[in-house]
C-alpha cells in the first residue's frame, strides 16, 4: 500500500466547472495529478487501466472546451472513462470500482449526468451520438455532440454505418478518433493499416498550420459553399481521407498528449464546425505509467497490483480456466485434423484462441471487432469442408445473431460455436454476462446446443464439436477457474442429445444445464439428508433434448427442477415444453424452472449474484422446500430453511 | 398470356459449360433471349424482375470467364439470381419460382451447386466468399471466388467488415460491385454519394486504356512489389479511392451491359489477379424491359404481369394491410406529438414510413441497409426525450440484436419497435420469416412486447407504444392484410400487461398471442358445438404477462392452449415459466403450448403453411382433441376428427 498521492490541484476538482476556471498552463499539472489517482485507484480495484492513462489529457481538453454535461461527450466501450468519472463528481467512489454496489467499470447513464450514453461493447457511440446531434437539431437546442472512439473499435461495421449516415445527413457530431494502434489485442484489418499509414504519412501538423487550415474551412465569415470547394481542392490535391470521403471534415492526425495541440482544434471546431467532423488523435495507451507502457498489452485489464513495482496480484488458481481448458483442447484437436481452424473478433487471449495461433497461425483468423462478419466468414469456411471455431464471448455473439440464423442455421452449415463467458461475469456487469445465448440458439432448427458441466466436460464437447460435422452445434461455459476435476488426457465424443445422470433417488430430480450442476449436487445432499432422495442429472444437451432421461425423470419423481444460468425461453423452456406437450404434466408432477432472474444485475462477486439469483444450492433447496408444502419441522430444520 | 419467347441460342444452354462453347459475339444475343425468357417466367410467377434484368450481361460474362461450379459465384441478397439460376440447369422449373415446392426466390444451396452459398439478407457475399477463398488457400485448391454485391448492399456494416478483413488478408477475392444506384429505395448514405461520385466523375474507361492499367498491374511477368508501387503512384497522383485504402485493386466504373466492356477485364483478372480485387460495374435496374425501366422502383418486386403492358395483377383486398394501418397510425400519432420520429433501414415503402416521410420529412430517417445502427441512433434519439418508432422485419431485427440488448435494453431507454413481417412470410420462405422476434426480445428485463390481433389492435399498438415512455416497446404484426374490423377513429391506449376475453367458456381455453386469434375463434365455434365449451383470450402482451386473466384461465378450465405465430421460448414458454413456478400446474390442469415447428418451413401460400404448422383453427381443434383421449363418437364426429 502507497500513500495516496498529492493531488492538490485535482482537489480543487469537484465537477468540470471547477476545470474550467484552471489555466490552461497548468492542465499539465492536473493531467499529472489525475494520472497517479487513477494509477492508485486502479491498483487498489484492479480494473481497466492502459486505456484511461492513455486519454487523461483528451479527458481534461474535451471537459475544459465543452460545456458538459449539456454538451454530450460519449465514451465508445466506455472503458476509457476512469478519468472522466474522477472530474465528473465521482472522485470520492472511485476505489469501488467494479466492486459491488460501487462505480461501474464502463459509463453509465443511471450513476452521473455525465455519462449520457453508457456503454461497454465497442463501436455504439457514433450511433447514439448522431441521434443525439440529430435530437439537438430538430429540437433547436444548440448542442456539442462528442464521441470518443478508438481504433480498433473502428473495425466494427456498426462504427462504418453510422459515419455512413452521420456523412449523408450532415449533422454536427464531433468524432474524435482515439488512434492508440492497440485495442486489446494488435489490431487487425485494412483499416487499421490506413491509419497508421495516415498517422506516419504526415507529421504532425503544428498549429499554425492547424490554425490556417482551420480558418480557411471554418471561418465564419466564409460562405458554406466556398469551404466546400476549397475542401474539395484540398482532397483533390493531397488525395483527401477516407473521413473525407464519407463526408466528415478531418483533422489531424495531432498529438492526443499536447494540451497545445488538443485545446485550439478543439475550441476551433466547437466554435465554427458545421457539418461532421473527425479529430484524428494519436495517444499512447498505458501513457504516463512505466509498467503499462512497458507491457505488451498496456495493461488493458488488470488485478490489483503494486503502484511502484507494477507487480499484479495473482489468486494462485485452484484449477486452469474454462478458456485455457478449451484452448488446449483446441489446439490438441487441431493436431488431429488440419481441417479445423479457429476464428476470433479481436480477443486472441480473451477466447484461448492466441494459443492455437502460436502453433496454427495459418489456421487462426482474428477478424477484428467484426462478429457479423466473424460468424458469415466462418460459414463460408464450412461450406467448403473446413471446421471453423468461431469463439466468441456470449454477449459479443449478440452482435452476429441474423448471421448465425440466416448464413449458418438456415443452410445447416457445421459452424462451431465456442461461448465463452457464458452466465454471469462478475465485476464487468450486465453489459457484458452472458444471458441469452442459450435461448436464442436453441429455438434454431437443427442446432445442436451444449453446455459444459465442468472442465472435463469441456474437453469432450470440443471434441464433439470437432467430430460432429451434420450442422451448426454450440457449447457454451463460464468465466473463470473450473471446478478441478480430474482431466482426460483428451475428450471423447459425446452421443448427440444425451445426458448423464449423476447420482439417483426417488423423490426430487435436478436437471442442471452447465455449470450449475455442481451446487445441483450441493443441493441434493442436503435434500437426502432431510429425507428427500434426489436424482441429479447433467442434460448436456439444450438441444436436442434428451427425450428418455427427461420422460424418466418426470415419471420417477414428484417434483422436477431445471437449473441453468440463463435467462428464460433456454433449456427450462425446451424441458418445459416437451413435457407440456407430451402431456407428461398432466398427471400431477410438480415442474420447477430456475433461470437468471428477470432484472439487469449489477456488478458483484459471482457467488452473491447466484445467491441473489437463487442459483445457488441454497435456491435450489428453497424452490423444493416451496413446490413441497408439507415438509415438516425436522426435514425444514435439516434443510436450513 | 403471351407465346413463349423464342430462344433459340439459350436453348442450347443446359447448364453453364454449355455457354462457354458460344461465340462471344453471339452473347448479346444469349443475352436478349435469357432476357425474355426471364421477362416471360416472372409474368407468371411474380418475383423479384428488375435486379434480374440489370444483371443478365454480368451473369452470362461470369460463367463465361469462370469455371462454375468449380468457380465459386456468390449473389449478395440473392433475389438478382433468376438469370443465373436459368443457366445453371434450372430453366424446366424457373415458372415455379417462389411457389410451393418450387425453386426458390433466392440462391439456395440444397438447389444446386452452383448455389455454394445462399442468401437472401443483403451483404453477406463478401464474407462468405472470403471464408471460401482462404479455404481455398488452405486446401491449396486454385479457385475463383467472386461475390456480386449491389451498391446498396455496401451500406451495411458487415459488408465493411469484410473488407476491411479481405484488405488485410490479401486474399484472392474478387468483388464485383454491381451499381445501379438503385437497391430498393432510393440509396442513402455517404458511401452512395461515394459512389455516384466515383461514377460521374470519370468517363467510362475504354478497353485500350484497361488492358494499359491492367498490364501495368497484373501483368504475369511483373513483380507484385512493381505493381504496388504502380499502384502506389496511382494513388497519389489521383487520389486512390477507399477501396484501394482497404487494399483492394480497384477497376472501374465498367458498363456491366457491355460484353466488350466485361469480358476482356473478367478474363484478365481471372488470369493475373493475386490478392483482393473490386471491379466495380455500373448497370441499370430493370434493362431491357421499358415498363421495369420506366418504373421509379424498376419492379423491384412484383405480382404477376402482363407481358406487353407490364401491367400487375392486383388481387382486390379486403382489408388494408397492416403495413399502411401502421403507417397511418403513426402520421396520426406524430400529428399529435411532435417527438415523434421514425427510422427505416432502406425500407420506407416496405414499412410504410415512406407515408410519415411525405408529411414528417425531417422526422423521418432512413439509416441504409444499417440495422445495427438504426437502432442505436434511436437509442440516442430516446435518450434525449424523442420517441422513435424504429420500424423494421422481424427478420432484419435479428442484425440489430445486440443493440437492441445492450443500447436500449439494459438503458431502459423508450425506443418504440414495430415489427413487421413477423411470423410466416409466404412466397419469401424461411430466411425472411419473422419467427425470433418474441424468443429474443420478452426475456429481456423491462422489455414491453406486444402482438397485434388484428389490424384495429395494431391502430391502439401504436398509440400506446407513443404514450409509453418508460421503457422499450414493441408490436409486432404479419405481413398482408388485415381482417376487415371495424377501425377506430384514433387508436386507444392499451393498458400495460392486459389482456381481454373474446368470448367465456367452461372446459377449455384458447390464449392467443397476435393475429391467430381468428383461428382460435373458429376453432371455438367447433369446439363449442361438440361440447368442449370454449373460452378464448387475446394475450396482447407476452410481457408483462396478465398474471391475473392467465391464473383465472389456469383455475376455471380444464386445458389450457397458448397459441402463438412465433418459434418456442416465446410467449408459450412466458406462459408456462409462469405458470409452472407458480404451481398452478401442479392441480392437474393440462397445458398445451402451439408454437412454429422446429424445421425451416420452404416458401409456399400461408394458409398451407398454418395447416403445415397445426397452427389454423384445425390444428387447434387437433390439439384439444389429443389432449382429451376420452372425447365421444359423437364429439369427434362435430370436430371432424
Amino acid at each position: 500500500m502507497t500513500a495516496k498521492p498529492n493531488t492538490p490541484l485535482l482537489d480543487q476538482v469537484k465537477l468540470p466547472a471547477d476545470l474550467r476556471s484552471i489555466e490552461d498552463k497548468d492542465l499539465p499539472q492536473l493531467a499529472r495529478e489525475l494520472r497517479d489517482e487513477m494509477i492508485d485507484a486502479v491498483s487498489v480495484t484492479g480494473g481497466h487501466l492502459g486505456a484511461g492513462l492513455g486519454v487523461v489529457e483528451l479527458t481534461i481538453a474535451i471537459h475544459k472546451v465543452f460545456e458538459t454535461p449539456h454538451d454530450r461527450l460519449i465514451f465508445d466501450v466506455g472503458h476509457q472513462c476512469y478519468p472522466h468519472k474522477i472530474l465528473t463528481g465521482r472522485r470520492d467512489r472511485i476505489r469501488t470500482l467494479r466492486q459491488e454496489d460501487g462505480l461501474s467499470g464502463f459509463t453509465k447513464r443511471a450513476e452521473s449526468e455525465y455519462d449520457p450514453f453508457g456503454a461497454a461493447h465497442s463501436s455504439t457511440s457514433i450511433s447514439a451520438g448522431l441521434g443525439m446531434a440529430v435530437a439537438a437539431d430538430l429540437s433547436g437546442t444548440p448542442r456539442n455532440v462528442i464521441a470518443v472512439i478508438g481504433d480498433g473499435a473502428l473495425s466494427a461495421g456498426m462504427a462504418y454505418e453510422a459515419l455512413n449516415n452521420a456523412g449523408a445527413l450532415d449533422a454536427r457530431l464531433i468524432v474524435i478518433l482515439n488512434d492508440n494502434d492497440m485495442s486489446i489485442a494488435p489490431p487487425t484489418g485494412a483499416m487499421s493499416a490506413y491509419l497508421a499509414r495516415l498517422a506516419s504519412g504526415r507529421t504532425y501538423m503544428g498549429f499554425r498550420e492547424f490554425g490556417k487550415k482551420l480558418t480557411a474551412y471554418l471561418g465564419k465569415n466564409i460562405d458554406r459553399a466556398i469551404t466546400r470547394a476549397v475542401e474539395h481542392a484540398r482532397g483533390y490535391v493531397t488525395g483527401g481521407t477516407m473521413f473525407e470521403e464519407m463526408g466528415f471534415y478531418h483533422i489531424g492526425p495531432i498529438d492526443g498528449h499536447s494540451f497545445d495541440h488538443l485545446l485550439p482544434v478543439l475550441r476551433n471546431v466547437r466554435d465554427n464546425a458545421q457539418g461532421p467532423v473527425l479529430i484524428h488523435v494519436v495517444t499512447q495507451k498505458g501513457k504516463g505509467y512505466p509498467p503499462a507502457e512497458a507491457a505488451a498489452d498496456k495493461y488493458h485489464g488488470v488485478n490489483k497490483f503494486d503502484v511502484i513495482t507494477g507487480a499484479q496480484a495473482k489468486a494462485k488458481p485452484n484449477a486452469p480456466s474454462y478458456t485455457s481448458v478449451f484452448a488446449e483442447a483446441l489446439v490438441q484437436e487441431a493436431r488431429h485434423d488440419d481441417k479445423i481452424v479457429g476464428i476470433t473478433a479481436a480477443m486472441p487471449s480473451g477466447t484461448g484462441l492466441d494459443k492455437l495461433q502460436d502453433v496454427f497461425p495459418e489456421r487462426t483468423f482474428d477478424v477484428g471487432i467484426a462478429e457479423q462478419h466473424a460468424v458469415t466468414f466462418a460459414a463460408g469456411l464450412a461450406a467448403e469442408g473446413y471446421k471453423p471455431f468461431c469463439a466468441l464471448y456470449s454477449t459479443f455473439l449478440q452482435r452476429g445473431y441474423d448471421q448465425v440464423v440466416h448464413d449458418v442455421a438456415i443452410q445447416g452449415l457445421p459452424v462451431r460455436f465456442p461461448i465463452d463467458r457464458a452466465g454471469f461475469v462478475g465485476a464487468d456487469g450486465p453489459t457484458h454476462a452472458g444471458s441469452f445465448d442459450t435461448s436464442f440458439l436453441a429455438n434454431l432448427p437443427g442446432f445442436v446446443v451444449m453446455a459444459a458441466a465442468d472442465e472435463a466436460e469441456l474437453k469432450h464437447m470440443v471434441r464433439t464439436a470437432a467430430a460432429y460435422d451434420a450442422g451448426p452445434i454450440s457449447f457454451r461455459y463460464p468465466r473463470g477457474e473450473g471446478v478441478g476435476v480430474q482431466m482426460p488426457e483428451r475428450g471423447e465424443i459425446l452421443e448427440i442429445g444425451k445426458g448423464r445422470i449423476m447420482k439417483e433417488g426417488t423423490k426430487v430430480a435436478l436437471l442442471s444445464f452447465g455449470t450449475r450442476l455442481a451446487d445441483c449436487l450441493l443441493a441434493a445432499e442436503d435434500l437426502d439428508a432431510a429425507g428427500l432422495s434426489t436424482t441429479v442429472a447433467d442434460a448436456r444437451f439444450a438441444k436436442p433434448l434428451d427425450h428418455d432421461l427427461i420422460r424418466r425423470l418426470a415419471r420417477e419423481h414428484a417434483l422436477l427442477i431445471t437449473v441453468e444460468e440463463g435467462a428464460i425461453g433456454g433449456f427450462g423452456s425446451q424441458v418445459a415444453h416437451f413435457l407440456i406437450n407430451e402431456g407428461l404434466l398432466d398427471e400431477g408432477l410438480k415442474l420447477r424452472s430456475l433461470v437468471l432472474p428477470d432484472v439487469w444485475m449489477d456488478q458483484a462477486k459471482p457467488e452473491t449474484m447466484y445467491a441473489k439469483a437463487g442459483l445457488d444450492a441454497k435456491g435450489i433447496v428453497s424452490t423444493v422446500f416451496k413446490a413441497f408444502p408439507g415438509l415438516s419441522q425436522e426435514q425444514l430444520r435439516v434443510l436450513g430453511v
